[in-house]
């Protein structure tokens, strides 16, 4: 991920000018910094010390991002951060905040934002075109599952995954008062003995009242899905394009389109603008457009979910509204 | 619906041959006994007494039907009813009996069984084609509500709109264990007042551990919806076709297709197909496709929805199966 | 296609009746009466003389058509007779007269005009809302050839094939002027052999200055195409639909749908509709929708397809408009 | 054009390093140099003196490109140049000449041969996994005609329009025998006055004895239409894909998406690919993907269009193979 985000920096996002590239592998820093062109090292201090460094994208193991967001913050540099800040919500409040202090931008990697497709989408809700919303209902699904090593350290299915659906919810429709999730592990055991699942099902109330569905997969087989609907009282709109090239194959009986397999082929021009986007956010001192607090309420509806799940029952959330974004309160344990 | 069946009936389903028609209005009775060459009379008796009526087709309020199937058994007619059988179980249950007691066939009008479509994903499910199945969706919604009086006697949304996905759910993929519903009145205070829901999801938990999702509406607004994704460890498959003319219009911009209205746009063939498949059953000896305990199954279910909404927690059922079919227990209150 | 007809016939359509069957070969014939419950016998003169026929659908080879066009005619019969008429001019003429003199109608079968779709798109053309046509384009092509015993007797390409997408190009934009053949025989030398081609392609100029495209093939491979799109200067229309089942099958990378193998699959419907119009012309005394005149009309342009392929120049035809419909003349050689 | 050309090597070509703009109009240059961060001026020959600069595009009025293309041949610098490069062969050809006497590479604009569903779709058809070619069909279509004054400069339709689809058919099935052209104005009597048309057909005979069918409109209406198919012995390949946002608008009755209005909607990742191309090859010293032998063949067959259309005839031209690539003639007068 790290190399796909320095490839875009390198020299498709034209707002964006590579200064240096930092990686803890030698190997990796000098063959991407190369390639490029541009200066590499091990050291993020050096990275952090550069004045002609103006902000940073963190693409490292969740455990470091928390405090990796403060250093950058004390350091006056801006942040791009890959989603979630951490697994825990206090050293998560505790990024969100130093970044605040200091004035710098903290922007989280929910790329669906840039994707043009879900923009226009969006734009046409927000305009008033659909009417009052009836009705959310999101896909995502990975064809195939990571190492269960990986599963074991990601937080859960709810914050590794349906973060990502969450946050789609209340940009396009609004904020969340309820959440009751169902999951199963059916692919494979090691599933249930990491205690998580690999499929799940998380029904939403929205503080308008409206419902939502959202399913996931880490296992769906046949592509990456990543398709949203939302159904209102004037009009209904469809998100979910699913092809990388274009070309229908005829063969005897059948037409046949290819299947996206997983984000990078799904999502190559929103992950491109996302970084576009922060660095104009930078350049033109304008707010970014998933915040830090962004990603604290889908962070904290995630662990309502988990929760839901646990205690088998739905789980209620409050929310509230300051002037640095909306506020949502861990829900206890009942 | 009773001159949208006796269309069908009178002239484009092959194994039947229609000899008579009865409808309490005399003026329907007649206009429709004259357009298919029929006799026609106003008294449920003659049928039941005509030696030449082998099966009925019952299209009456629910309210009557139960006590009709029950009548039909004893004069030994095969009977197509549609659904549901009542609104309560006692009825449904002892018209079930009647019929299985006369060994006389109860077909239910499930029509979504008879689909080309439909049955083609099944079959391929049924064949090993799709492997486990791990999420199964669907969707069933309405362009616009009934009048108001049609929701007051309707049973619930649950019992006269979902017990189609449910009887679905059962179809394709197994038995169920639990369901947890959510709904909201959202287009019209009438809504509520009538104690009824204009938009619901419910989440299943099938017995073989897949999960699954119902959306239903009262208010699509673009259109009338049914659609049915089921995931499975091999492949997954889409049903849904919502096209009256296949017919692409393009003006300045934009290319347009029409979408169906309601379910006799969308499911012409099925409706004429069950029709044809009951009076095949008739004909052969075989058993009907849907049968009575179909019914009760979906019955149960519908009304374990009601339950879970009103009290707001996940409904477990059981279920025994029998040389009869499936038995469902309604649940008790919590 | 006999017994294609000859289902249709015997319980699908409504307003016929079917009176008998007739075929050479008994066992056909006895074996299709026998399904359908009506007499049969092996003797057009059966037919021709009972007084309960008033119309007769005539599915026999070409070579006889056009003698059996005249009997039925003189008999007071009405007729559907499968397209064409005959492979010569002369006897196609003195049919179509016989029909003329003898007050009965004539309809040919070009489904296409019956199908949905077509009539839809037809209709909007018809109502002004495409505005001036700038360009008709037609695919008509079969998944695999006949026998090549059938190719020796079947007219040519253009009289077998083309015929049905020249009535098309009448029928949804007007008269044409000038036509244009290309053929090449590239899947089988047994083409050339038989003087015949295996794929082509037919430019027309039509009378109001609109150019239009035919495509044929033999050899599609892939699966059965009919498809058209007509462009004009307010809106384009195109209508095509190929799929038997509307299942979308999703494995590994591709997203799967059926296609259609052969005219049945494709146009179930159309044939239908063909005679349920027939007779509906019958019941009400009301026009066909495809006369003999059309017939006449589709075959002195294929001719002229086959002129303009054999002299490989551009070919102008003449038409004038009659009381009884368009009378084309058919083109000289260079 | 020259602007849209601008973007693309200012910041989203990754091996392009764009080092100064060149434009007559001074306030052009400057606007777009300041933009884009390199030094501009007007002088065609500053940019010819510029040690740094490796390659040249130009996107200047047909009438100065061969010119341009030999100045910076003499001066060493690679050319990418928009089609076609003249309106007459022999400065086409002198200029051909000029590049591959320098040494120097020269890539032509069809920018569809680096659209990646193009290239999936030819390389699947180079891999023999489509059989023999049968049909080649292709549409290419403006949804409004530019200014008239345009038209009476642009060379005439085929040479303006029609040569895009030549060279993909070139590309795609291969060299081309016979062509055969028709063409009507019909939006506006001007383009007959201009002594041009607006729609036409092209019928073409490939050497290997495949058909094809080239269709294109400068008033499609509805939007921009870029569609191809190639159907085979084995198998069919379908390109064409005319959405901007993959945004599906269901409204009452009717499903509704977008359709491209021009090239640059159409065509953005083609357009950035075909410089990136460029870049590499000079980068690589590798071929280019479209030579000026291939601009010379689509040129020539164009003409001969041209000539099919005046003279009313098919036409049939010669081709050599040769070590540069493949040398057309122009066909000469009836």
């Amino acid at each position: 991920m790290g190399r796909f985000h320095a490839e875009n920096l390198g020299g498709r996002a034209p707002s964006v000018e590579l200064v240096r590239v930092v990686d803890l592998v030698e190997e990796v820093a000098r063959e991407t910094g190369e390639r490029l062109g541009v200066p590499w090292s091990t050291s993020w201090e050096d990275l952090l010390r550069d004045p002609e460094v103006e902000g940073v994208v963190i693409v490292t193991p969740t455990a470091l991002h928390a405090e990796m967001i403060e250093q950058a913050a004390a350091a006056g540099k801006h942040v791009f951060c890959e989603k979630p800040i951490s697994l825990d919500l206090e050293p998560s409040v505790r990024a969100v905040e130093a970044a605040r202090a200091s004035g710098t931008k903290l922007q989280i990697g929910f790329h669906r934002r840039f994707d043009p497709d879900w923009v226009a989408a969006t734009e046409r809700i927000e305009s008033g075109e659909l009417g009052d919303v009836y009705l959310f209902r999101t896909s995502l699904r990975d064809m195939g599952p990571p190492a269960i090593d990986y599963i074991r350290t990601s937080g859960g299915f709810f914050v590794d995954v349906t973060l990502h659906d969450i946050d789609t919810a209340r940009w396009m429709v609004g904020e969340i008062d309820e959440v009751t999730a169902f999951g199963a592990a059916l692919s494979d055991p090691a599933f249930a003995e990491a205690g998580d699942v690999d499929n799940a099902v998380v029904a939403l109330r929205f503080a308008s009242g409206a419902l939502g569905v959202i399913d996931n997969s880490r296992v769906a087989g046949y592509g990456y899905e990543c398709s949203t609907e939302v159904m209102g009282s004037r009009a209904t709109v469809r998100v979910g394009h699913h092809r990388r090239a274009h070309v229908e194959w005829l063969s005897p009986g059948a037409a046949t389109v290819d299947y996206v397999a997983d984000f990078t082929q799904r999502y190559p021009l929103a992950y491109l603008l996302e970084l576009e986007g922060f660095a104009r956010a930078i350049r033109d001192d304008s707010p970014v457009a998933v915040t830090g607090e962004d990603a604290l309420a889908a962070f904290v509806l995630a662990r309502a979910c988990d929760r839901s799940l646990l205690e088998g029952r739905t789980v209620r959330v409050r929310h509230e509204e300051r002037a640095d974004g909306v506020l949502y309160e861990l829900p206890e344990a009942a």
